[in-house]
């Protein structure tokens, strides 16, 4: 009977002394003169399995010349293992090479950069690293629908070509049908020829769609890729990742933080009772101290303070900043990093000044203040963003007149504070900034199966 | 205690003679000379609230004059219902108006055409139908993610823009950043200045990335969106949809099948499970005897039959055909309605002209056929297609230049073959036709929020 190692290593004291099959791949092969030992993964778990055969087995002169990379079946019985860190290993009656693989092999058992593997981005997944960065990957998506769906929130999936620019100032990708070359021969740019009847990019946030769903369904949540054409080569950019945006109705500032805080919670704790082998990997060789960092985020309480109370934290510092700390003004990352030390733990900055953040934003009766809120956690910084929406038709209008925004395409949107509108609120939280945060790896590009950045689009 | 109705209706017994307060949605509102009758929904379920209050009530006269459309929290005692269909309704001890809705508000509480409310695709939701149509694609899928994060395979986010056609043939969309009225002035179209530095596409399937992971994993499974630029205005195309990719390595097509077979059944069972409303509603008004037809599809048996059978089958058959069935060739609607009938249930065709077929598929001995396999259903067609991969790389490469594809761009494809290649397969599944068959609704724009069609892109 073929059987996946996840299978097995779940329950293995029911496997132990059974005879079983498994098929995967060769990752390091040593031989002797009468045994052999294949260092075995099949990819369903981060745990390998010993395979180990001697001269007494069919083929053993063919068997011991196999390639590293090659995919094998192997059976044989599973028995204690005299070794350090694995409870059994295979002792091999039968091996069949399943698919070869040549000596040149890019892979090796050897220590890869980073960088050397971002450019086999298609084999990658094959090395112990990344084999657990995509599967943690996998889990913390789970986790979040898992999340989600527990509580009723209905999953929502914002269409990605749109015609509308969600933040008002987002650089977006164009998306066309138009045959370029011909554009050039034409007088102007028909958009009537385009496939829509109109210019369309793809979408930068699903949350004004979502506050659709938000005000029928009380609680949604959207989960999908969103794409920025931002000219930034950084650790953090890349031009397509995956936000999830939740939108609840009936819901403020404060019930939204708590949902904000009880998420990160549940989808942390999730990821570390579903993968202690890959948490424990990254912990000894990503980020020293990872698992730490994880158990004290989920047993913390989160401070919730307001911005200017902040900035008069970072005022009194005895700190020379690169950026003086101003009311009325962002905060810098070297500030975010104070905050988290100051309060020893992960904190809502909330009521941020209004000029610095979007439109669509519940004012304050201040004045001079929106009902925001970002998370700021030790070792990452800003983790999600969130707000209050602006529920007050006129209000809303008011304030898109002031910063000279458009309202013509958005009458549906400002029609949902007419039509039995009511307080509601929602976050997004960039899926990759939390794996960053969850795996300890720092660039973007290494937690993204095939990130896309500018002048990259391989695969 | 604020309480989401679907908490209370799923826990009746322990609300019954409870006061609780309820936020949501004013439905309908009939008002007497001593009574008020509001058909109250939060949208956090498919089942209503009936909210009695009478002229004992703080501000009657206002409450008596509250719009249909409006939002409300209703305090009040659940009482056993006289009324026949709930078990409870509340008797309101106080409401008070969250949000006010104009007279004019288009979603009246009558029936509405599926075309008028498509107009008003932001309000949809709040219908019966439309509400139940979108829960149902939240609840299935989770089901997705649920049947697959269960057995262990590794959800992979397979890249949106892309440089490669996966069908070498799809209509793609293009993605760019080129200041179209600037290529106007230019002699030519340079792509070093677009934002990848080359010409970039919307992705057509996931398949071929996804089948990296595959070699890796052993089992992966993608669920994002997908596009097509084709320019089609029937029920069932759409430029923008959600597709369901799974490939698993040391898998042949009989496993394939088997796995098709098991998913199909377990969102199937899982909807039923979870949306009992919503799919009698479904049976009531929009497909009637779909309960049936979904029960039937859980029990049966799927058949297997190769194409060759299948055309003999229909040349036998004692009908006119509008399209004559050949060996060789692909099968009509007709077709395929005949021969779910014929065998009375789920039917899996195998065995397909290689002509007809994907490059990637895998030869079969008989030199003319691919071992591919399409589920067609009963009432719907075809539901799925998949394939064994073929992993054998001269064939590939050979069977690429029989069909003149450039193999260029594609070495990393090709390379899974040299790399501990294997026996894979894997199957594709168009999550609003699943939708489509679960609903009964028979548009493919009234399964998704927002959907994008030619000369249609509004939200």
């Amino acid at each position: 009977m073929v059987r996946d190692l996840r299978d097995i290593y779940l329950k293995e004291d029911e496997y132990l002394n059974c005879e079983v099959t498994v098929q995967g791949w060769i990752r390091n092969h040593r031989k002797q003169k009468e045994f052999g030992f294949i260092d075995f993964s099949d990819g369903t778990t981060f745990n390998h399995l010993q395979i180990v055969y001697d001269n007494k087995i069919d083929n053993f002169d063919v068997i011991s010349k196999f390639h590293i990379g090659s995919a094998i079946s192997a059976t044989g019985v599973l028995v204690s293992s005299p070794k350090e860190g694995q409870k059994f290993e295979m002792q091999a009656s039968k091996i069949v090479l399943e698919g070869d693989c040549p000596e040149d092999y890019p892979i090796q058992p050897k220590r890869h950069t980073r960088e050397f593997l971002r450019d086999l981005a298609y084999l990658r997944p094959r090395t112990n690293l990344f084999n657990a960065v995509f599967r943690v990957r996998s889990v913390a998506a789970y986790a979040i629908h898992e999340y989600f769906q527990n509580k009723g929130f209905v999953y929502f999936h914002a269409p990605l070509i749109t015609a509308s620019d969600c933040e008002g100032a987002g650089e977006m990708f164009q998306v066309t049908t138009l045959d370029l070359d011909k554009v050039r021969e034409c007088k102007e740019v028909d958009y009537n020829k385009d496939f829509f009847g109109k210019q369309t990019a793809l979408t930068v946030s699903g949350q004004l769609q979502a506050e659709t769903f938000a005000l029928a369904y009380k609680n949604t949540y959207t989960f999908g890729p969103t794409f920025r054409a931002e000219n930034s080569n950084t650790k953090t950019h890349a031009s397509e990742f995956w936000m999830i945006e939740p939108e609840m109705a009936f819901c403020d500032l404060d019930k939204d933080m708590d949902i904000m805080e009880e998420m990160l919670k549940y989808i942390v704790s999730y990821v570390m009772k579903k993968c202690p082998e890959e948490i424990d990997f990254f912990d000894s060789f990503v980020e020293k101290g990872l698992k730490d960092k994880l158990t004290k985020l989920v047993s913390s309480h989160f401070i919730r303070v307001d911005h200017e109370e902040v900035i008069s934290i970072l005022k009194k510092a005895d700190i020379k900043w690169e950026f003086p700390p101003e009311y009325g003004e962002d905060i810098a990352k070297e500030h975010e990093k104070y905050i988290t030390e100051y309060f020893n733990g992960p904190v809502f900055i909330k009521n941020w000044p209004k000029d610095i953040k979007a439109f669509y934003m519940k004012q304050n009766p201040d004045g001079k203040t929106v009902a925001a809120v970002d998370l700021e956690v030790p070792g990452a910084g800003e983790l999600m963003g969130g707000s209050q929406r602006e529920e007050d038709y006129d209000k809303l209008i008011r304030r898109m007149k002031e910063m000279n925004m458009a309202t013509e395409g958005l009458d549906w949107y400002l029609n949902l504070r007419k039509y039995g509108g009511c307080v509601h609120s929602g976050f997004g939280m960039g899926f990759e900034r939390l794996l960053i945060y969850i795996t300890g790896v720092e660039n973007i590009r290494d937690v993204i199966p095939y990130p896309r950045t500018p002048k990259s689009c391989d695969y």
